[in-house]
């Protein structure tokens, strides 16, 4: 029986490995497996892509008859039901490995708990639980999707260290560096949607895709461009304005236009585009789990106030334009300090010349 | 002849040491000393109020007839001239020190050198240089004191972190939190000098005076009450709008109030009260070396402008407030991004739930 401190030390590199596939594996979660036998590594493997094989069964293939005996390490637990492929469970069980050690149980209520009893039936020790925590945040967004049907939204923001997002005439490019452009294709990548509206798209002529030549090296390193997967571009466009010529549709990824016609549109009580049904209709129509939102002060405001954005990712430029230039987000007439939203800063960081800020949104006006 | 990692070594303690001095120094600088024989340090001591012992005066002190023979670390040259104390270099020549070895010269162009020449015609063993970068920030505000006869000046503004001041009905209390007015009394305790309007004094109805009880304790336990000084409080008033009653007038320190009949009041080419000349002013008569500046958007924007900030520190809190609220820095009509005011941020960290950024202003519009 290994001591907790190596249960911890495989089930960090299951974890390492589950982090390769992040660009790759939606609708999936991510997922390793590492499977040892007599303190030695004898098989490895991650989830690359939804349709292909699992993180179990891949390390189950590198070990070959190794893991007869041994202990498989796996970020999730092992899925009991057939999908696209067979149930990892079964091929657990077929193998003969001794002991099963998850870091979490599988987040979907309706089938949380049946791959562990499954291996605990044909005699399996299986324990759960090792680095839950760092497991479960390998996968916020497919935690999120299996449990409230609503992806996760990651609302981006870009200003100059007083606020502004624009000169008073309209003039914003660029105001952060080549160095933070290149950090937003990098959450792009990681991205299953970006949403934004005509008029972003119109105004900037934004492809909105991501540009694998501008991904940081660090990423083009474990994610070469023969893998780039586009994220599905979702376009609020209640009037019909965007036309084919525009740079959107000129650039690789599908686009989809939220405009009255679309199975994503619905209006809300304030006839306006009901934003909640858009992104659960995403989650439900496309399998969307996290989307990046790239867009301008109103649909910012919209978004916050219908408490939709888990993550704002806060750019400020170390500039300062003065106090005639463009908010950031436009929300009017707030007339207390205790209607003012308050956040939660979770990291603070510089990303070239500029301050990146990572905040969860603690309370709404 | 100790190895230079030695010499490093003692001159870090001096430094430290030094340190200690910098809420009650002003206007004499931050000065520390360590006397050492045969590798044993054998006296210490540092400057603390204008008017009392040198450093190296009260090392010697403590190291007694250890000191002959002995090797002095100063943080800056020893004096060669009688100020309000004799000369620290006699000093050194008259106990019979055998080495000296200085961070830094002094930054005063006048007497810069001297006393190592003093030193070394006394058959002194002398050595310039050791940490130096360390041992002239440790004096930033009396070296430019020294060699431009302005003040060091420090800009604090505060805002949402969407950039917004005040809610567009004038509510602004508070933004910040707790934590981050404790820092504020931390930087007004190390301030000569806190520079404000009669605008947000009246308004505020704000003392700006250093409140000890409200100082972090890590500074409490290193600055007794019993030593606390009030920096001197400058309000630019041109159209005498402060009356008694205010907290001002009520609380510990000087005021100075600038209104035409001051020593300090001059005008500008453009009829504005010439915060130059004020800045000048206070350098030569009141020898004020660092200047705290708490004031509103209108003279941030034209101490900015005129380029008499040295460093700007930028409370940004945890909150979105909306774009109908006030900004940061009244500038207004920039037409192109290049007209932006570039920054180079030095340091970006948390204070309590506040983010606190130290920033140079690289280049003006």
């Amino acid at each position: 029986m290994p001591l907790p401190i190596q249960d911890a030390h495989y089930m960090a590199l299951a974890i390492a490995l589950a982090k390769k596939g992040r660009f790759t594996t939606s609708p999936n979660p991510n997922v390793g497996c590492v499977i040892v036998k007599n303190d030695q590594i004898v098989g490895q493997g991650y989830h690359q892509k939804a349709g292909e094989a699992h993180a179990e069964v891949i390390a189950l293939k590198d070990a070959g008859k190794d893991a007869n005996g041994a202990t498989a390490y796996v970020t999730l637990e092992p899925c009991s039901h057939q999908g696209k492929t067979p149930p990892c469970a079964d091929a657990l069980i077929k193998v003969g490995i001794a002991r099963v050690v998850c870091a979490t149980q599988d987040p979907n209520p309706l089938v949380s708990g049946r791959g562990i009893q499954k291996l605990r039936a044909a005699g399996i020790d299986v324990e759960v639980g090792v680095l839950e925590s760092e497991a479960i945040s390998l996968n916020t967004d497919f935690n999120q999707r299996m449990q409230k049907g609503k992806p996760y939204v990651q609302l981006k923001l870009a200003a100059s260290l007083d606020g502004q997002t624009a000169l008073s005439n309209g003039e914003s490019k660029w105001i952060t560096s080549t160095k933070a452009r290149k950090d937003v294709q990098f959450y792009r990548a990681q991205a299953c949607a970006v949403l934004s509206t005509s008029k972003t798209v119109i105004d900037d002529n934004a492809s909105l895709n991501v540009r694998w030549s501008e991904l940081p090296t660090s990423i083009q390193s474990v994610y070469p461009e023969s893998e780039l997967r586009q994220p599905l571009r979702v376009i609020l466009d209640r009037q019909k304005k965007l036309h084919a010529e525009l740079a959107l549709f000129k650039t690789g990824g599908k686009v989809e236009i939220v405009s009255p016609e679309s199975e994503l549109f619905a209006l809300d009580k304030k006839n306006n585009i009901d934003l909640s049904a858009v992104l659960k209709q995403l989650s439900a129509i496309h399998q969307v789990q996290k989307v990046w939102v790239e867009a301008g002060a109103t649909l910012a405001a919209s978004l916050i106030q219908l408490e939709l954005v888990d993550e704002l990712i806060v750019y400020l430029a170390p500039k300062l334009m003065g106090s005639d230039g463009r908010g950031l987000v436009h929300i009017l007439g707030l007339n207390t300090m205790a209607e003012a939203i308050e956040l939660d800063i979770k990291d603070v960081r510089m990303v070239g010349p500029d301050i990146r800020i990572t905040a969860k949104i603690l309370k709404n006006t």
